[in-house]
């Protein structure tokens, strides 16, 4: 089959022929039709994550046939019995098992799921791995309430659009920050109801002035930025942190923390039955995935560049054999 | 009536004849027997709070006299609805409302609750500011769990003590951290397993070794230090903080966040309800608070500098009319 391969560490991506997956107890073969890029894959290519065996075909994502039938996967296998955290056995499809960027993929017969519908095959190669950290990191540990105010940061990235779409369908109030003044306008036009640039000193002060205080925020860079985020928290707010592309957090103040009674959460993936709820609403609401560009599987390194420069507004999909 | 007044920021305390409180709709006048202090009262003292009107009767905690019968005072006075958070007219006996350091103090009727039997007229002036902000942070925000591994960091101030003690009724595995080693010593004593001094460079290293990781820690300290503490704990554990004494959070790596599903929780004083658990709690196991020192009225000055060298090991306490 062909499939992307990394060779080592800070080697581009290539195609290459390499030997279809066996079969196994418990597990299943996949045609691959639609893969899903996330910025995971492209810091396993830079060698940021601990313990990678190259060569690697990354990928979470997918829409493949099996038996006739469209279907998607939850690529978080393993999570185990407590909600609260993965077992040891926790891992993610496409490290340190080959994934979705080929044009078989071998997975627990438990994780798959039939594609909604509702969904083209792209939208649904769109939607599980950040789906899935999007509905945690909002309802499972950000305990989202419709009404509520929440400010997304960072907005256009695949999980933070989908907690934007996940928020509007609850019934919040969706406030969102970027870099990118074209990125703003754009959520907003699919909800939003107004946007920050992060990049004007002083956006917190100018946030609090013209929106008020938040009781929600989900954040995917920490950082410097990180102790504004705590300075436009209403009292009882949670700040959940699912990425930390902005480096490490400095200057937090505690009393603001604890004065205020603030939660700061931690989130990543998630569970199978967060899993089935993220399903749930997707399904309940007809959420659509925000589909930024669809690559044919030659263009492997134009897409992964694109996600790379963070030029995206939602998610980068591969044709791999539709 | 005597009352300890502080004329001004950073003169001493000192004791005058005032005139006795007034009776108003709702609040009744109490006769102090003892008043427990609190960092709070020194730090009152040295201007550090916001808002503070000069000359102030300070003190939040003491057991008093009402219609003849011994009697405590919840000095958490309007928490409001939400049990998240409190409300815009919380306030805590002491700032503004004149305080417990005085022959006579004013109180809602509402916040009156009965002196155990089991507990002395000294030990009910110990218990109900620290004992209230010491539940809240282990079990209301933490939601501590029998044979959970907690980690009470600078043991011997007085919300740190309640805390290991309502965790060891709970039937938790407790660890301690101080400057001193002899306070670790008497934690141990008073049945905590171990100890560690985090004046020791790499202490965390060591705890890890020695004891593996903690499941929830309880900090009134943040500052540097703080980041230690993320590292020590196991996924899915809960670092609750209710003080600052040593600053702003710096270096928290927000990977050691997300990956393992810390939460971070902001916690301080707490609601009615949180007061009529903590009550629950110390009748049930008859929890005697520790206290560190009994002083006549007259030592008030000796008083406020034990707790502001941070010499104490439990609660210091004024005799004003046994």
């Amino acid at each position: 089959m062909k499939a992307a391969i990394i060779k080592d560490k800070n080697t581009p991506i290539s195609i290459e022929q390499i030997a279809d997956p066996g079969s196994s107890s418990g597990e299943v073969v996949l045609d691959v039709n639609y893969a899903g890029l996330n910025h995971r894959d492209v810091w396993i290519s830079k060698g940021q994550y601990a313990g990678i065996q190259y060569p690697m075909v990354v990928g979470s994502d997918l829409t493949g046939t099996y038996l006739g039938k469209k279907v998607i996967v939850n690529p978080a296998f393993n999570w185990g019995s407590k909600s609260g955290y993965p077992s040891s056995q926790f891992e993610i499809l496409g490290l340190p098992r080959y994934g979705s960027l080929a044009e078989k993929v071998k997975v627990p017969i438990s994780s798959i799921h039939p594609l909604p519908d509702f969904l083209t095959p792209e939208e649904g190669a769109a939607l599980p791995l950040a789906g899935l950290t999007a509905y945690r990191a909002l309802v499972s540990r950000g305990q989202a309430v419709a009404g509520e105010k929440l400010l997304i940061t960072g907005i256009g990235g695949g999980v933070a659009l989908f907690v934007m779409q996940f928020a509007l369908a609850i019934g919040m109030e969706v406030y969102v920050s970027s870099s990118d003044d074209h990125k703003i306008q754009r959520a907003i036009s699919l909800g939003a109801k107004a946007g920050i640039n992060y990049r004007n000193e002083d956006w917190e002060k100018e946030f609090i002035k013209n929106f008020g205080g938040i009781d929600l925020v989900v954040d995917g860079a920490a950082g410097d930025g990180f102790s504004k985020l705590v300075k436009i928290c209403n009292p009882g707010a949670r700040i959940v942190v699912y990425g930390g592309t902005g480096g490490v957090i400095s200057q937090l103040i505690p009393q603001q923390i604890f004065w205020k009674q603030i939660s700061i959460l931690g989130s990543t993936m998630g569970s199978e039955e967060d899993f089935k709820n993220m399903m749930n609403l997707v399904l309940k609401h007809q959420i659509h995935p925000v589909i930024d560009q669809v690559f044919p599987f030659s263009e492997i390194q134009e897409a992964f560049r694109r996600m790379s420069d963070g030029k995206q507004f939602g998610k980068i999909i591969m044709e791999i054999a539709s």
